[in-house]
C-alpha cells in the first residue's frame, strides 16, 4: 500500500482561545476537528500546527515532512513571520499542496501565491450558502450531488480579487444576492493551491459533512506528484548540434 | 481496496494486418501491447475491442462497464458507426473517462468531443520528437523527468485546431523544426477526456516506457468520479421562496 | 477609420408571430431590436436573418460578408438545417464570431461548437437575475459595474454542461437559489464564441441597457483578426535538416 | 476618435550603457527603439522611463497617467526599489496594462504579479527561434502567420514556472531542442498582463518587425477596460432581503 498523505493542519488559533461563542465550537480549536476527521482516513496522517508555537509549528524538518499543508487565519495574518512564509511558499513551488479556507484567502502565503490582492465582498450576517458544483467530474468534487448547503455563514462575494483558477469547482449562491467562485484550483511550480471558501469561525463548519468530504478530496487532489522537475534557473548545452 | 478501473482498449486494427512494418511490430495489434501494460498494474483490468467486431466491440454492455475507453484510429475513422460514436460521447458526458492516441485527433468522437476541425500539420519522415513537461504537478506527468524522447515518429505540429485544454501537461519540440502541444486534459460534461500525441504506427511508440508510464497515468486520472450529477436538462421548483 | 463590423443578427423569430405577449414586446421580432441599437454604433453595420427566408437567410454570399453572427433560437431548434449549420461552423473557425443567446445554448450550432450536451437547469418563474462581473478587465465588461440586474427572467441554473471557458466573465445569482456561469469566452479555430445567458422573449430583455452594452461589447471582441493561419491539414516539409 | 493609448516604456538602461556590442544595437537604449515604433501609430502615445532617473521615472504623477507599461530589467533587478514594484503593482490590478519582455521573467514586478518563481532554463548561443501562433484569432496574434523567426536569440527553456496563462498564444521552438510557452495573457484584479518572450539585448530584436507587430498588438490588448469594479474589500449590507 502507498504510504500515507502527510497533512499538517495550520491553525492561527487565536479565536477558539478568546471568543465565546467560537471556544463553544472548537474547544481544542478548530485545527483539532480538521485533523481528526483527517485521520479518520487510512490514507492520510494529519499533525496540526499553530501560530503561537515556536516558529509557527513550522520548522524545517515539518515543513520537509509534510505533504500538504492546510491554512486557516483571520485576524493575526500580519503576525505570521515572513521567512516563515517564504518557507512554505518555497515548499509548494517544490510540491507541497496547499489548502486555503475562508479567511485564509487573505493570510500572507494565499497572497504570495496568487499576485493579487485577494480582497472581496464580506457580510458577517449568518445567512444562507448554497454551493453549486460546476465541474463535477474533478476529483475535489467526488461523491457530492448538484449542490450542498450551509445553513448560516459569513458571506463573501464577487469582485474576489484573484486569478481565474486552472479549474472552477464550485459556485457560490447567497441568500443576500451575492454569488463567489468558492472552490479554486491552481497549479503553482511543481504544487497545487486549493482555494475553498466556507470555514468561518462562528459557525461549526468544519463539522459539516459535506465540507468534511470536500477537504478529504483536495488533500488527495494537492498530495504531491512525483517529478524530477525542480523550478530552478538552469544554463545546459544544448540538447542538439547547434 | 479500491475495485480495479475497468480500461477498454479500442484499435481501429487495420494497419497491423495489411501491412509488413506495422505487423512487424504489433504482431497481434497495437491494442494487445496497450492492454498487456496496463493488465500489468494491480488497479487496472483491461480489455480490448476493434472496428470489425460486431458494433466495433462497443456493445451498449461493454460501454455501460468501461471506465476509461481509449482510442487508436487512423485509415477507417469514416467506418465507425455513427450511432456508436454516439453512445460513446453520451458515456463520456455520463463520466467515462477518453485517452484519443496520436492519430485519433481525427476520430469522430474525438472532433465531436472537440467541437472543432481538429487539424493539424504533420510530415512523416521518422524524425527526432522531444515532449517537455510544462505542468508538473499534474497527475499525468507522474514519474517523469524534464522531457522524455522518441528517436522516430511522425511529426504533428501547430496549429492544431483544438479548444485550449483546461490543463496543458506536454509540449512537444519536432527536430524538423515544430512544436505540438501534445498533452491535452479536457473536461466534458462527468467524463475527462485526455489527448496525447505519440502512437504512430510504424514506430515501437506504445512500447516507449515513458509512454506507457503516461498512458498509466492518464488513465487513473480519467477515471470516473463518483457523483450525482448528470448532464441533463431540468425544470425544478424553484430552492428559494418566490 | 477601419472599416465597420459587419453583423448578421439572427433570430427564430416564431415567438414573435405566435405568442400575444412576445408580438407585444418584440412587434417586429426582437432581431429588429438587436440590429437597431447595434446599428446605432458608428463602427457596426447589422442586417438580419431568419428561420423561415431561404436558406435560413445564410445564403453563402451572406456568410461570406458577416464578421460577426448572433443567434437565437428557441423552438424550432431542429428545423434549423444541417448543411447550413456545417457552414456556419466552417465560417466560425476561419475566424468569424458568433455570440449565442440564451436558449441559444441549445442551438444545434452552439452545440456543435462544444462538444457538450449544453443541458441545464431552468425554471420559468418570472424571477430576479443578478449578473456579477468576474473579470472586470475583460473587453466584454466594459462600462459595467460590479453587477446588474433584470428583474424578470427565466431562470438558468448549473450544473450547465460546456467546456470550462477560456475567460468567464459572468456569474448569475438567481431569486430561486441557483447560480450560472453566464458570460462565457471560447476560442475555436480563428473563431471566437461567446454565450451570454439573457434573452428570454417574454421579458423585453434587449431592450435592457446593459444587456445592450454587453452585446456591443461583445460583437467588437469577436470581429475576427486579421491571420494568415487556416484550420487544415498540412503535410510540408521539415523547416529544419533532418 | 477615442484618446490615445498612453504607454510607458520603461528600461533598466544598464547594458546599453556599458557593453560595447549593446550599445551598438541601441545606441539611445532599447526602450528608444519601443517608444518609437509605437510612437509611430495614430492610436498610441508613448514615452520612456529608466531605472537610473529618480523613483526609476515612475513617480505617481507617471503611472496615473499610464494605460500601458512596458518592462525591460536584467542585470539590476534587485536595484529596483520595492515601494515602486508596489505601486506598479497597485496600478496593475487597478487596470493598468503591463507587458513584461524577455528577462522581465525574473522581474521584482512580474515575480510578484505572478506568485511564483518564475525561473527557467536559458542559454546564450544565438540560436534560432521559431515562434508558433497556438491561439490565431486572439487579438494579439493579429497580422501574423503560421509562425515568424528570429534568426539569433538567447534561448529559454521549460519549465517556467509561472501559472498556466489565461490565454497561450505563443509556443517557441528552439534550435537547442528546447521550447517555451512564449505568448502569455493574464488578467490580474482589473488589469491585463503579457509576457513576451523575446527581446534579448545582444541581438536587434526589438527592431523586427513581426517583434513590433506583436508589441503594438499586445499594447491596445492591456488597454484599461472601463470599469467601476476596483479590486478592495468591502462589507455592504445584503441586496436581498434576509
Amino acid at each position: 500500500m502507498a504510504d500515507a498523505i502527510r497533512v499538517t493542519v495550520w491553525n492561527e488559533f487565536r479565536h477558539e482561545k478568546h471568543l465565546e461563542p467560537v471556544k463553544k465550537i472548537y474547544p481544542n480549536g478548530m485545527h483539532k476537528v480538521i485533523a481528526d476527521f483527517l485521520n479518520a482516513e487510512p490514507d492520510i496522517k494529519a499533525r496540526t500546527a499553530t501560530l503561537d508555537e515556536p516558529d509557527h509549528g513550522l520548522t524545517d524538518d515539518v515543513l520537509a515532512q509534510t505533504d500538504v499543508l492546510t491554512w486557516w487565519g483571520h485576524m493575526a495574518h500580519h503576525e505570521v513571520r515572513d521567512d516563515i512564509v517564504e518557507k512554505v511558499h518555497h515548499r509548494v513551488l517544490e510540491g507541497m499542496g496547499l489548502l486555503a479556507f475562508h479567511s485564509a484567502h487573505y493570510s500572507k502565503i494565499f497572497r504570495k501565491l496568487m499576485g493579487t490582492s485577494c480582497t472581496l465582498r464580506w457580510r458577517e450576517a449568518g445567512e444562507k450558502e448554497r454551493i453549486w458544483v460546476v465541474q463535477p467530474g474533478h476529483a475535489i468534487a467526488k461523491g457530492l450531488g448538484e449542490y450542498f448547503e450551509l445553513p448560516h455563514v459569513e458571506m463573501y462575494g464577487e469582485f474576489f480579487d484573484v486569478p481565474q483558477p486552472d479549474n472552477l469547482i464550485f459556485v457560490s449562491w447567497f441568500q443576500g444576492g451575492e454569488v463567489f467562485r468558492s472552490g479554486l484550483c491552481y497549479h503553482r511550480g511543481c504544487g497545487k493551491v486549493f482555494y475553498f471558501r466556507p470555514g468561518h469561525e462562528t459557525f461549526p463548519i468544519f463539522k459539516d459533512p459535506n465540507v468534511q468530504r470536500v477537504i478529504k478530496n483536495a488533500v488527495r487532489w494537492a498530495a504531491p506528484v512525483e517529478t524530477a522537475v525542480r523550478p530552478r534557473s538552469s544554463n545546459p548545452p544544448p540538447l542538439e548540434k547547434l
